[in-house]
């Protein structure tokens, strides 16, 4: 349980949701925007458009941030970690689904986070392009503010199964892994990223298991999960806050079954 | 070379703009309608939302059909091939991304081809939950009337490549075949289904390989990707309209060094 009064939590909910605002409207003119990309590549310099928007949208939270909440510390993909006076931390990742956002796909999202030192306790996944705002927060998860529920799903065997794609599984051993879960789900789909998460929290997807995940790539995730109901952990049933293994289930016997299928 | 007059052409395009409009209509209900699997899994009758949003988007797009163009043939996902006495046959798969649509991701699509007894002429990828329309016609290929073009890219090693996913391949030596290309390509993402040729009609991605595939699942495709500039073909550079190994690319130098490589 977090130590931040009710009030505090209202507020930088909707503190989070003006970063979120900010974010989108650095990111989205570089969203499929081929005519800067042939205007740029022209003047023989490479145009990437993933990195432009990334840093833009970052040094945008980043001010904001520093000027609502100065003591506030910040944890960003892109900028780094600057501590403040405050237990409190932002933790940004402008665009998470670099890929989806090159090839055009919509499945790209900004990840806010705020931590209160111990874990994270108010999350964000925004999409710009298709309008969609996931929150969560200890009062449960919304989408657009309609609340999200987790569906039931008991046993690995009825359970449709996402994680971004099998190439970003950093060792052998880890896809191997992955692949044991594959092989007796119901449905396995490929290129989620945030969105996969999301999904879970949805009530569409019952898993998500990744690795290789930095801190900034999972922690607005956690509550959103965790307030549709849902549970992150690392592949051992431990804490998920500092990314590496995850595993994200919206029903807890799903979580254990898989658990033990990823144990060598 | 279409025999179908300019004239003919512009009043059968925008008839199939109504088609998806009555198509998007009978799906959008059944996106992520968490509460009708619910209610019908409670009656002890297992609900299928693809299923049944399927067969109701086919029956109200052959109906259109039926009551504007009594002549013309139909060849649709769900409701099979019905012959008509005119040449021209509306190819039709009313819910293109199975598993985009079970799991939620906004990637699946209404795929609608007018063909002329040759070749499909016409081509709409419809995606209602995004509101994006893209359409391939001899004119040209426009998303929401906005014209596209395929990018420029002469060579794999600088090629974004999309397929939907590595189980979707019917066989051992078809999967091995399009890892070929993988290993030499510059980016692989998977999770495509019908957006991935889209997004190379939009310059986003470069190649999109598939095997397996019905007529249905890329007639309406076709014209998109050659309307941006793009070809599509089968994997030795034969006719695609009757699905099965698919190459679709935005450049034509791409394409012949593909072809190569996935040759045995």
């Amino acid at each position: 349980m977090t130590a931040l009064t009710a009030a505090a939590i209202a507020e930088l909910t909707v503190f989070a949701g003006r970063l979120a605002d900010r974010a989108g409207d650095a990111i989205l003119p570089h969203f499929r925007n081929l005519a800067a990309v042939d205007d740029k590549s022209a003047a023989g310099q490479r145009y990437d458009p993933v990195t432009v928007a990334d840093r833009a949208a970052e040094t945008a939270m980043r001010a904001l941030i520093a000027k609502t909440y100065p003591a506030h510390g910040i944890f960003g993909e892109e900028h780094g970690h600057s501590t403040g006076d405050s237990p409190l931390t932002w933790v940004l990742d402008p665009i998470d689904g670099t890929r989806a956002f090159i090839t055009g796909l919509p499945l790209w999202g900004v990840l806010i986070a705020l931590n209160d030192g111990t874990a994270p306790v108010i999350g964000i996944m925004d999409q710009p392009f298709t309008g969609e705002r996931f929150l969560g927060t200890p009062d449960g998860a919304s989408l657009n503010g309609a609340p999200l529920r987790c569906r039931p799903c008991p046993t690995l065997d009825g359970a449709r199964l996402m994680t971004t794609g099998p190439d970003l599984f950093p060792s052998a051993a880890d896809l191997a892994a992955f692949d044991r879960v594959r092989a007796r789900a119901q449905l396995t789909r490929f290129g989620g990223d945030c969105y996969a998460y999301a999904m879970v929290a949805a009530g569409h997807v019952d898993a998500v298991i990744e690795a290789g995940l930095k801190p900034y790539d999972i922690q607005a995730l956690i509550p959103i999960v965790q307030g549709a109901g849902g549970i992150v952990t690392d592949w051992q049933g431990g804490d998920a806050q500092q990314g590496g293994r995850v595993l994200a289930c919206g029903d807890r016997r799903l979580h254990a079954e898989i658990i033990s299928v990823l144990a060598p």
